[in-house]
This record gives C-alpha cells, structure tokens and sequence, in this order.
C-alpha cells in the first residue's frame, strides 16, 4: 500500500522527523521525538500506561456510541444527512483519534492498536470524496453547500485535524491509507482556497494552517506552506462573517502580525500562534516570530492562571482582560492547556527562553494532567480553579455540556478534550529534549531514555533516573557518548531559587534558574540536578483581583489544592495563616486552616467583618491534578489569609 | 372610539387602578399611584424630567431609525418577511416604549406624547391578525410557523409587553385601540395555549404571565388570571425543548413552587418571580408566597451586588453561584434591576419587610439610574462594578451588542434596557407610598405630592420635602388630614443605623432599621426624618472572593465609585486606608489613595509582594450612577486595603 510519492524523496529513513509533532526546517534547538526519547516510568509514564490501557479506547468506544465515527459509514453509504450525529465538528474527533493511535502505535508498536488505526483509517478513506473533499456536515442534498459557513461550520478545522493525523501516521510508520487521505484533502483545500481558487476565505476555527506547515515538512510540497500563510494572512481583516461575539472571537479583528497579546476564544488563538510560529520559522520572518513571541510572553504575564490554563470567560471561552483570573469562572479549557504547550514549545525551539518551558510544564502538569480522571475514563473540558458548589456523582453514560458537576465527565456534546489529551499524551516524549551541535538540551524531567544524534552527527545515550516532581533530583547518566567536548544543558525552573547541579567530577555548584549548562558526561559518568521543590506560598500580582488577600501553595511544579474531603466541610469557610511555609510530612503537603463561622445576614455587605480566626490546625492538600477523584468536593487553588 | 364592555364594569373612575403599573387585589399595604403620588423634584424628579425631554423621543427615533416600528407597517403591507428588520423580539421595543408613553401621559397628560401614543398604537393595530395573533416574526410565508420556537422565538414574550402597554393605558386613560389589541391578543393567547388549546406549552422568557394577572386585574376577566397560572403551573417540568444552556437558564428545571434561590437567566428568573407573586395574591396561594419570598431573600443575601444588580456571569446572562459575584464581570443587567424592582416591589406590598423596599432602593440608584448617560441619549446594557480598560468615545450612531467601551451606547442590537428604563421612570411614583387602613407608609424618599384615601376612605394630602439622597433630613408635612387618628409610617433604611424621627409636637426619638410608625400630622403639621446619610466602608461577606482585600464606599443609598478621571491613572494602581470614616468636603466625598508600584513581571505569581504604599492623598469618589459621564476612564466599586 506505500507509495514513494507522497512523503519527501529526500528522506533518509522511514520515519525521518523521528516521529516528533513538531519540526521546523530550522531552530536552534532541534526536538527530539519519540524514537529518540522514551519516558520509561514516573508520573507520565504512568499517565501514558493509563492512556494506552483505557483512555484511548475509552475515546474510541464513545466515539462509536455515539454515532460520529458511524458518519463516515454513513456518507459512504449515503445515509446522509437522515443518518448523521453529533455537532458540526465531530468528524475532528475521529481524525484527532487517529493521531492519537498513531503517536501510541509509534511508540509502543501496540499491533492491535494498529489494526484498528487502519481500519478505522479505512472508514474515513471511502468517505472521502472523489475530489478530496471530507467531512460530513456539509454538501449533500439536505445539507448545507461545502464552505457556505466558514464562521462556524468548523470544516476546514476538521480536515486540518486529519491531516495532523496523516502527519502523525508519516512520522511514526511512513505513507499509508490515512495519510493519503490527509494528502488529497489537503490538495483539494489548496485547490479550493488557493490564490485563484473559488474561495477566499479562512475558517472560524484556526487548525488547518498549522496542519498545512506540518504537512509541508512532512511532504516537502511548497504548496501546503504558501497555502498556511494565505490563510493566516488572510485573517485579521475582517475574513469572516459578522457574529454575536465579534471578531476578535476568531482572532479577525487584527492580523497576528500585528497583535500585541492573545485575545478572544483561547483554543483558536492559540492554535493560530502554533502556526504563525510554524510560518515564521519557515519563511525566517522574524519580524513575525517576534510578534507571537511578544503576544505570548504578555499573556503569560498577565492572561495566564496559576495552573498554567487560558481563557477566563465562559462567555466565548476567551481571554480576559489583563488581570482578569477569576478562580471560581475560570474557564482554563483543556484544549486551551494544550495549545499553550503547542505554542510555547514551538517558542522555545526558536528563542531558548526557559520561560516557555517552564509554561509547557505548568500547563502539562496542571492542566493537561488535570483533564482525566484517575480512572482514565472521564475528564474536565474546563479546569476551574474553585469549586463552589460539589455537584453530584456523575453516570457513566453521561454525556456533558461541560461536566456540570464538580466531577469529571464520561465525554461531552460538545467534545474536543478528551481526544485531545489522548493525542497530547501519546506524544509527550518528544517535549521532553532537544539538541543542537554541541549537546543535548533537558527541558523536562521525567525517568527517560534517550538515544539521539546531536546537529554534528555525534551520537548521545543518556538515561534520566528522577522521581521528579515528587522528589527534586535528577540524574542523567551517560550510556553513551561523544569522545570529545559536548555539553549538557539543564532547564532549572524559575521557582527553582536554590538549585544545585553536580557534575560528573563530583562538584557542585548553584544553578540559576533558566538554564545551566556542564560539561557532557563521558559514558558511565553522571550529572545530577537538584531541584528545590518543598511547598511553598504563592502569592499573586495585586492587580489579580479575584485573589487579592489569598495565597496558593505550590510544590516543585504542582499547584496544589484544599478540597472538601480533607477539610471535612465545605471550602467557603477555611482562613490560612501563612506565618510558616506549609508543613510536608509522609508525602503529604499539609497548611494550617482555621475555620470562620459564617453567619448568615439577609444582606452580604456593612460594617466590617469580625477578623478571621487564628485557631488553626494542620489539614492536607491534594495536588491540583488529582482533585474530584474521592467524590464530589468543593475545592480551592487559592486560600483566603483573611 | 372607547368602548365600555372591555374594562371591569365595576370601575368607580376613568382610572380605577390610580394608575398603578402592579394593583393586587389584596395587600396589607394598597400601592398608590400616579394620580396619588407625584414626584416634584429631586434626583428622581430630573431623571423623569430627563426621561420626557430626551429618553422617551431618543428610543422612539432609534425604534423607527432601525425600522423595528416599521416592521408593523411591514406586517400590515405584506412586506414580511423581506422588509423585517431587528431580532426576534424586537416587537416588545415598540410595545414597552407604549407602556412608557402611556405612564407619561398619565403622569403629565402631554399632548403631543399623547398624540404621538396613539399614532404608534395605530401602526400595531394595523399589524394584528383578524384571529388576534400579533407579531412580526413568525407565521407568514417564507416565516417559521407560529409557536414554533417557543424556546427562542420569543412570541409570548412580546405579546406580554403588549399586554403590559394596554393596561398601562387602561389604567392611565381608560379604554383605547393599544387596550383592545392588547385583550385580542390575549385572548388569542388563552385560546391557544388553554387547557384545551393546540399548544400546551410555555415562552422561554417570561413575561406573558405577569402581563396577564394584570390584565385580569383591569378587566376582571378570569381567563387571564387562568392562563397566566397555567403558564407558571407547566414550567420547570421541562415544559421547553433542550437548549445548550440547560433548563435552568429559563427556569425550566424546577418550578417556581419549589426552588430555593433564582438561578438561571437573572430577567426571565425575576419576570417569573414577580408573576408568581401576583398569582400567589390573587389566588390567596400563601405557598407559593412564601417560597418566592424565601427565594428572594435567599437571592439577596447570596447572589446581588452591592449595587443591587443581580446576574453574576455574561454567559447565560444569569445568577452566579453563591457569593459568585465577580466585580468585572458583573452582568447586572439594567433589565435585572428593574426585574428586582418589580419583584420586591410585589413582595413588599404583601410582607411589609422593609428589606424589599430598600432593595427597590439600592436597585433604583445604582442600576436603573446607572442605565441612562448624564444627557439621557446613552444606555448601559450591563452595570459592570470595575472597568479595566478605558475603551474608547461611542459614536452617536453606533449599535452596541452590549456597550463594549467603559461608555454608554446609543442603542443595542440585542436591545431592551433603554425601553425598560424608561417606562420604569415614567411609572416611578408608584413606588413611592402605600396607605392601609390607618394611614400612609413612606417607602421611598423624594420631594412629591401626595393625595390618596386611606383603606377606610379618609383623605390624606402630604407634601415631601427633602433633597435626599444629597442630605439626610424628610420633612412630611400634611395639606390635610383625617380629624381623628391616622399613621404616618417612614421606611430607615437598613444603613441608616442613628436616624431620628421627629414628630409633630417636635419630640425626637431613635429610629431603628426598618419602619418606624408615629402619629399622622394634622393639616399644616410635619414628621421629619433625619437619616445619617454621611460617607460609609462597607466590607463583604467573606465568602464573596471576588472583593475580599477591598472595600466599597457608600453615601446613603448611594454606591460610589473611584475613576481614573479622578485618580489622574488607571485605578489599578489605587489602595486605600481605611482608618479613618471617608472625608466630606464640598459636596464631595473623598478617599485616602495612595498608588502601589507596579512593575511588570514575566509571571505574575511568585513570593510575597511589597506591603501596599502609605502616601495616600485625598481623591474624590464619584457616584456610581453618574460614572463615565466625562469620557473614557477605567473605574472600581471596590477598593483594594491590601
């Protein structure tokens, strides 16, 4: 079934970007995939068991049940539309499905994770339509014409999603059915879109264009780059139709070149930041890369909560304002988690600030890993960082507008996360390293092994032993090595004041965060990370008002939370006191809590409130990923001091 | 013209209702009206004044400017659907700016306004249906049909303000071509929507119900009152179809009988609530009284602003949870204010707990007066308690989706506040004061005029003089009294803690929060009422986070403001000191600020920050109602002390 004539002639090897999501044709840091890195237990490698045991196929299953795989059946057969289910993105779904099997066959060669790669692969195939096109929502009779709603028809995002899957499958096994698939839509997109084609428009939903670069590196084929840039250039200028929330919801109020800070529906601005990254590295704009870099560095600066999520409203799923992070409203959709690691790790490649590190961390460990339940079989679509109100147990059938509940939820109507997070979490690996000439880079800690070359072509064993984040030391033994000079480069994160490295002599010395770079160990020697992550308070910019007078409590890279359960009542009345750092005993990080009395007034406002209590006692936080896994819980990031 | 057989027969009078918008055929306390009560001057008086000379002609210009008022003709021509202009509820614009026009020709008799009134009435006259049916929307060929979307369509809704605008002219003039619609239109309703009707089911947003108790109340006819019950009987048992939001939004998750709190949609939760008070009286439903009585109180306590606004989150438009009432994003829609108004207005005749009266207060000044721009051309949508961004100058030809400058809009597309303002001004007077049988109750404070009989038919004449909310001190002097003894009973406001009364032989007493009921004056005699009006800190519940660390200031009824007009910067800056009272000077209170350092940071979580400043300077505080009246600025209710 192979054909040599759809991936890049040039390539050396069957999977030449080493089955890695991302791979620009130039940046300082090259990122290692997944045949070159392999997360070998700890906390994702238990997250990555958990993804290849249950949540893919838990996906997979709801999927069927719910009828939105069957729509490639039934376009197949022209059962539609009398026969179609689900929203007008559903079809993304199974294509994000698809990428998630792919990245999990690529690295762990599962063969019955395979066969039903292809066949479902197969099912999307004879959907397909003898010019490209795919998708099942538009263009049959009964249904609206193909590319008659680009503001909400979502159509162009779902084919971008296929064909991230059909680059996933080139990069882990090579050319097969799905990516052909990906392929001729791809072609009929350009054809449809192009500079002389019938339509001028973009879609309402960014993907396509960070697909379309990535399909381009896969393919060496011009036309998918020059078609990206059409479309993100074509946006900011009024492209799209006129609706409800405005423009800048699909980020076409103001081209990305000229943007100073992410703004409206988070998931899109973000995936429209991956890809003007992606554009910028390609066409050496650096006139543009600077503008994302800019816009990402204000919004983490002033746009991001302390988990890491994005996007503060409901209302449109959006950015706030400046400062606007309310922690019971907080929207932080899982997606938007997602996006954020795609953009800062696309950064980070090209500007070697460890700030966007330390933001993939934030947002995997916070927001990421705080998606699915620990059961693997429900996840939050958003990820509020305060639970008023504890909600109920959750069926297993049912299916959510957004998890109403405290709890996780089984999927949801309107589903994008779950497959999101599977896909995310089968790729992890290749966030992990980089290299360039001289050394290899270490961005996040994890047990590890990794087997690359460097730029030079000098090969580089090394293996990572950590029980990071619990545990702050890292070790990274050389298996192999260079004989001559080669360096090793280590992300110390920015809380990290107090990190310590030790070299493979044996000498110590302070490790400033951002990034401290030793000598290479030859083979059999070591270098060793020490990373302060005892709990500590965290307290905001006083331009957060939502949390103006409250303090949170970190560990390493953790954001940590009180819940109900650990209190024993309800959150509303607990009062830290923050005279001493919080207490870590038996694995446990403990606070002291003292509990107000709250009287109930028929009026909420007057004079001023009786101090809070000082009769404290000592109770246990949960890390913030692991909450509303005990039951439904009321739950605060943020504890009021007074 | 005037017929005689649609009114009640029994009408002793031309008005038999005093011109009353809500006349319960019992209530411990009987409401008067506005040909008992006119206000003669005073804050409330400009704001009539206001309302005559500018607010009612601006909507009536917008309404034909945007053809919303031509859509009527439209309908009558056989335009429809090609010449239909606006959303689907537009209709009710036309019908609540009838309802404002009859309250001012009933309070003034203006001539022109009268004229104007009648002239409109005869373009939707012309529009109705020979079966009665009215609306612009549905029905016609190349429409939806009828009562097909009773989720979104929002038919009822606007035959509702129909209704509401012939009883406002039943009651201020007698009968006229907008009353004989009106009852055609409602008899359509019942036929329709019966007990034995085609339809069985109820509008998504309320408003029919409370239309229809009223118009049984001026025609005596019991189908309305039947109909209005059924409508509030069939909802919360998932009368209306499944809508993204859920049932809660249109309070279709449980009935209004049995819930606690108002959830959903904060207008529809308040139209509803104010029909099933109405229908509770008429029905002698003591039940349903006290549950909805119990949901206010619950609601006031838990899920109002200190401006008296109500609707926490954008998204929905709804209450929030709890104590959920985020400063920045506070809807508080200007309708919701008024929708409180209405609700605690019902519940205040029945309970006589001056809680009520005092949140009609609250919402009167710091919503429904906050609405209307300083030149009466300019609304506010939402009431937001802090504005972020300055925004830019609003173009006087600009349709706002909601106001998205820190300014007033011109007009809504998704319009309803500016109509709803100004029939609620032009009906003001009716708030006033009620009488029972032993004398007159005093619950709001204006220069005014008052004329009425008590429950047992003796007359009382009083005038009001005071220039509250500005000073303290009520002076209620009587033009004549009963011979014998009669009550004067005076609202102290909950704040009011040291108000004196002091009657008429000129002895002084306290006057604790709540009522306090002397002698009535004879002829010539006066009571005063000295309230302590003087700047005050108000703190919050605990539980409200989106406040904690801050403090509002308020004067009287008064909520006010700090703006970056008076600060000279944005306002994110400012930290006030609490330890002394707030400084009168000049008409002006003043605060002390002093103005925190700062300084931008690449994350904005981390260690303790710097303690606030202690150089404070004495700024003046603005109103709130009469903020953003001299050019973009950024503003805050609540001040951080931390």
């Amino acid at each position: 079934m192979p054909s040599s004539d759809i991936l890049r002639t040039d390539r050396p090897s069957r999977t030449p970007d080493h089955g890695r999501p991302v791979a620009p044709s130039r940046s300082p840091w090259r990122p290692l995939g997944l045949d070159e890195v392999r997360i070998t237990g700890g906390f994702w490698g238990d997250l990555q068991d958990l993804n290849a045991s249950t949540m893919i196929a838990h996906v997979e299953g709801w999927l069927e049940r719910l009828g939105w795989t069957g729509n490639f059946d039934a376009a197949a057969e022209g059962r539609l539309p009398l026969d179609r289910r689900g929203r007008e993105f559903s079809d993304s779904e199974t294509y994000k499905l698809l990428e998630a099997m792919a990245w999990e066959v690529g690295r762990t060669g599962d063969p019955d994770l395979d066969r039903r790669l292809r066949a479902l692969a197969a099912r999307v195939a004879a959907a397909q339509e003898p010019d490209g096109y795919i998708g099942t929502m538009f263009g049959r009779t009964g249904q609206r014409p193909r590319w008659s709603d680009l503001e909400w028809g979502h159509e162009l995002y779902c084919i971008g999603h296929l064909v991230q899957a059909g680059v996933a499958r080139a990069r882990t096994h090579g050319d097969d059915e799905i990516v052909r698939v990906a392929v001729r839509a791809a072609d009929h997109v350009c054809e449809v879109f192009g500079p002389d084609g019938p339509h001028q428009g973009v879609c309402g939903h960014p993907e396509i264009e960070v697909a379309l670069v990535e399909l381009y590196r896969v393919t060496g084929e011009r036309r998918y780059l020059d078609q990206a840039r059409l479309f993100v250039e074509r946006r900011g200028h009024g492209a799209l139709g006129e609706i409800d929330f405005g423009p800048t919801y699909f980020q076409d109020d103001v081209p990305v070149r000229d943007a100073t800070v992410l703004a409206g529906h988070a998931v899109r601005a973000l995936y429209l930041a991956a890809a003007a990254v992606d554009l910028a590295v390609e066409d050496a704009d650096d006139e543009l890369l600077a503008a994302v870099a800019g816009q990402v560095r204000t919004t983490l600066a002033r746009r991001t909560y302390l988990t890491g999520g994005m996007g503060a409203h409901h209302e449109g799923e959006s950015f706030g304002a400046d400062f606007e992070l309310p922690s019971d409203r907080a929207y932080a959709e899982t997606c938007a988690g997602i996006g954020s690691v795609m953009v800062n790790h696309r950064l980070l490649l090209q500007t070697q600030d460890a700030l966007h590190a330390d933001a993939v961390e934030r947002a995997l460990y916070n927001v990421v890993a705080t998606s699915p339940a620990q059961d693997g079989r429900a996840f939050y679509y958003t990820n509020t960082l305060h639970q008023r109100t504890p909600g109920r147990e959750v069926a297993p059938d049912d299916v959510s507008p957004r998890a109403a509940s405290s709890l996780r939820a089984p999927f949801f109507a309107v589903s994008c996360c779950p497959t999101n997070v599977t896909r995310t979490v089968a790729s992890l690996a290749s966030y992990v390293a980089t290299v360039d000439d001289d050394g290899v880079q270490l961005h996040q800690y994890a047990p590890a092994t990794l087997r690359a070359a460097l730029g030079d072509g000098r090969r580089v064993e090394l293996e990572v032993t950590t029980a990071y984040p619990h545990d702050g030391r890292v070790v990274v033994r050389a298996l192999a090595a260079p004989q001559d000079d080669w360096t090793l480069t280590l992300r110390v994160p920015a809380w990290a004041t107090g990190a310590q490295v030790t070299t493979a002599d044996g000498s110590s010395r302070a490790a400033e965060p951002g990034y401290v770079t030793v000598a290479g160990p030859a083979a059999g020697a070591q270098v060793v990370l020490d990373l302060p992550v005892a709990a500590r308070w965290t307290w905001a910019d006083p331009r957060v008002d939502a949390v103006r007078g409250q303090v949170a409590v970190e560990r390493g890279p953790l954001v940590l939370a009180l819940e109900s359960t650990d209190l024993g009542r309800d959150v509303a009345a607990a009062v830290v006191s923050t005279q001493e750092p919080p207490v870590e005993r038996d694995g446990q990080v403990l606070v002291p809590v003292a509990v107000r009395d709250l009287a109930e007034r028929t009026w909420p406002f007057g004079g001023a409130p009786s101090p809070a209590p000082d009769d404290h006692r000592l109770v246990p936080l949960v890390p913030y990923h692991a909450w509303a896994n005990r039951g439904p819980s009321t739950m605060r990031v943020w504890l009021p001091v007074v």
